[in-house]
């Protein structure tokens, strides 16, 4: 990371703030924030979810489902888990598992609605269920964009920086998979050195990949001794999660599995997200999709609560559909929409949290990325979804990640979080305002009234990097399009960017773990 | 118009549309589609409506419009509508009108909640009220933009190109105001040429201003003409309709009266939206803003009811919040969208069908300014709007009409459109596909599944604007960013456009018209 301030141009809007330059500069920067930014928050969705489906809609989906268990069944390799599901009574016949729906219910009604994970910093504690509606940073692209760079393949710098947004923006409330994969990492030893990055850059919650025994072990230990935690306060309460995927149609593969049962067993919390493509793995129907998706989540975490009853677990939907031109992937589509809602009636039917998704397939950070960005958001909003991966900097469908889409998206997430504030749609008196309408009158305005003047400070929502201004006033300070304003802008809060507080010891101890790791050589890398 | 190609590189996407060139080829295109587009159709929103307010929230805004009427009272200037409150009762002072709420409601009531509009091409009649929600084009901007050009005033080419975009998407319903003011042509005989391009240009809903006697009733003649009516059938039923704004705050002007009464009395359509910008125009709290908007467009409602009863009146929202930094006005805000939401719930408390708008504050088609027009259409979704002005070609707050965005909202248009489809939430056997999924099991894909290719080709909504090739496809032809493509797009669409058919003999009547009226000097510009 150097010192470099931002190529900002004199005419760029960024150029508004006044500010000395060189290190002296940024630290002072680093005191002060770049921009104002709404304060760290766990929002609270006040609306009635869109629900497409009737109650039969539901009851059609759950049936659906149910047989997928019933008659054709999901394929565990995990071995253990062929012996788990035998023991429980599952008709297990080499990998196809069976279960009856009886068994199936009584599990998933073990799992908690709501839970709480705690990472290093107590104060940055998120709560999954409810009304809560959390954001996380784009997780798990090979490949990063700028627009001086184009499209490369991700590396530790850029994850780093891609971290630092995670830390430094309030409506990112947890710090997802690898927002990049830093290819210049060897595998072996790549998720401790990521995880060493993201332990001392962020105080909020991580997460570990479920990619092998060591890998999971790893990461648990990272996060014992991040937060100074003792073993046994490790397992008392969930300090970090792990999300997985099926291999869709209708398979869970071998260290997604064992990830989970590693983390259920010592208190952790997981996430089972299916990726189920409508027309490719999965039906091209809608709620066929849905139904599928559904069944491969629900048999993991009836698994998750036949051996550790009450783990906290979170149904994932991932449900979009293929271009039928190309068969690339599309997200925050009209279908995609849907089946998140219809996901969320069904997470609700079942009492279980619901993930979702930002997403969008564009390439670049231009207005598709934006439409379809926003169409999964608001999805997510509408399904009543209690966390939302890949919330900010995701571009491709997922295999590029972008700092200034990054940016870009956390303005949404902040209108989101803004929409969702009681204050909009207050009806008590003073909001009614009858008062002020009649002492204004009608050859007055309202910009000098006490009622105004009294509130306009906080009335309305203020944008960070939207632009406001007239066409003139704009065009005379550079005319920069929002994704250029937003390179700028990332630039700017990463060159002033200030770790979170770490104490001395347990950053010894943390660099100590992960030079002895590397030390016996990481973990296998024939996964 | 030229026939000029438009200046697609090789490099373009769209070039992927093998064409031949010159007239032959331009007309060769006219027959077939430049874009494979959705049908013309009236959409209907399944949705339950967003609804933020609860019965008692929904009782304190009514009651403090009420307030407002009867209390405060509304400014009327025109001289006729003084009479008219007289005569109903209402307490007159000078131009001091206040209103008991009883007749008010009693007057509202009589409004039907649904109605149709005929245009000359009885096939694109269209229905407001009920679950239909319509999209008209961008009205009234003063300025143009596209890349090339930059910002400028508008002309008359400018406007006949936005005209010809306005026919040519099946996803915009009517033709609002002038997409662009065509400030080349003379005030005085502005509205002859444009309504005259107007209805030569295409076949759907039109609408006059309300801007003086002259104007209303000669765009009226020509609507009538176009349609080939007598007098007595155009009364007959809703053929136009004309939108009027309230001079906020509590005040109706002497044009827009007169012109709502004028078209009230010969059987046409009325929309009243008071701009009630929060924090200008209106209290700096939203439901005050709602408030003062509801009683200024009930106010001129009951009149019109108590001059007509049953005339066909929409409830129009322009509710919005001003940046309190600039005073410029702000669009497409969480602010915004709650209005939206809660006028909504107010619209369906007087049984009124409502109208929205798409709108934004960005001043180019990028990213800013489709998260905006977003969050604006999403909102109209949600209210349960009726008709959305506006939906299609806005920028700068209503200062800039872009043929570029026009496109890329027609893009978002047809999503919405395709999300309201039945279709996407079915539940049915061959919905959830249950036997599909056993057919191809765990290690198969659905793309070469029977259940697969009897539905792929209408399975998914297929965006004609949106790229959803990977990046590298996408680079190879060029990398054109959306807001590119869009500019491409429309060229192609304009250069091939072919007018919608029209009877000689009333094309003939309809130019005498207008030369007539030229020739008596047009309608005076003293207002």
């Amino acid at each position: 990371m150097t010192d470099a301030t931002p190529p900002a141009s004199d005419a760029s809007p960024l150029r508004r703030r006044a500010r000395g330059g060189g290190r002296a500069g940024n630290a002072r920067r680093a005191k002060s924030a770049v921009i104002e930014q709404m304060p760290w928050r766990l929002p609270e969705n006040p609306d009635r979810p869109t629900e497409p489906l009737g109650e039969e809609g539901v009851a059609a989906i759950h049936d659906a489902a149910m047989r997928i268990l019933e008659e054709i069944g999901i394929e565990f390799l995990n071995t253990e888990s062929l012996a788990l599901f035998a023991e429980a009574g599952c008709k297990v016949e080499g990998t196809n598992v069976r279960m009856g729906r009886d068994w199936v219910m009584e599990m998933v009604g073990r799992a908690p609605a709501q839970f709480t994970i705690t990472p290093r910093n107590p104060e940055r504690q998120i709560t999954i269920g409810g009304r809560t509606i959390l954001f996380g940073n784009v997780s798990s692209p090979p490949n990063y964009w700028d627009v001086e760079l184009g499209k490369t393949p991700g590396t530790r710098d850029q994850c780093r920086d891609l971290l630092k947004l995670t830390q430094y923006f309030n409506c990112i409330h947890f710090a997802g998979g690898y927002p990049v994969e830093p290819v210049d990492i060897h595998p072996s030893v790549r998720h401790l050195d990521v995880l060493h990055d993201k332990l001392m850059l962020s105080d909020k919650v991580v997460h570990a990949y479920a990619l092998g025994p060591e890998r999971v072990d790893d990461v648990a230990e990272m996060v014992r001794i991040a937060g100074g935690l003792s073993e046994e306060e490790f397992r008392a309460t969930p300090r970090m999660y792990t999300n997985i995927n099926s291999t869709s149609p209708l398979k869970h593969d071998i260290p997604m599995i064992d990830g989970c049962l590693r983390l259920i067993r010592r208190g952790q919390a997981v996430i089972v997200t299916p990726f189920t493509l409508a027309g490719a793995m999965a039906p091209v129907t809608m709620a066929g999709a849905v139904a599928q998706s559904i069944a491969e989540a629900l048999s993991a975490i009836a698994l998750f609560q036949w051996v550790q009853p009450g783990c906290p677990c979170v149904l994932g939907t991932f449900t979009s559909n293929v271009d039928m031109k190309s068969g690339a992937p599309a997200f925050g589509t009209p279908e995609y929409m849907r089946a998140t809602q219809m996901t969320g009636q069904m997470a609700r039917f079942y009492g279980l949290p619901l993930r979702a998704s930002g997403s969008c397939a564009a390439n670049v950070p231009d207005g598709q990325a934006m439409w379809e960005t926003s169409n999964a958001l608001w999805s997510a909003v509408q399904s009543g979804t209690n966390i939302v991966y890949h919330a900010a900097g995701w571009l491709e469908g997922g295999l590029i990640a972008s700092p200034a889409k990054f940016v870009m998206d956390c303005e949404i997430l902040q209108q989101i979080q803004r929409y969702f504030e009681p204050a909009l749609t207050a009806t008590g008196p003073e909001d009614l305002a009858v008062d002020a309408i009649a002492d204004v009158g009608p050859n007055g305005h309202f910009f000098g009234a006490d009622h105004t003047q009294s509130r306009y400070t906080t009335a309305f929502y203020q944008p960070f990097l939207s632009d406001w201004r007239n066409y003139e006033a704009w065009s005379l300070t550079g005319g920069a399009w929002v994704s250029e304003r937003a390179h700028l802008l990332w630039k700017e809060i990463v060159n002033s960017f200030e770790a979170p507080p770490m104490d001395a010891g347990i950053a010894d101890e943390l660099a100590d773990f992960v030079a002895r790791r590397k030390a016996e050589g990481g973990a296998p890398t024939d996964f």
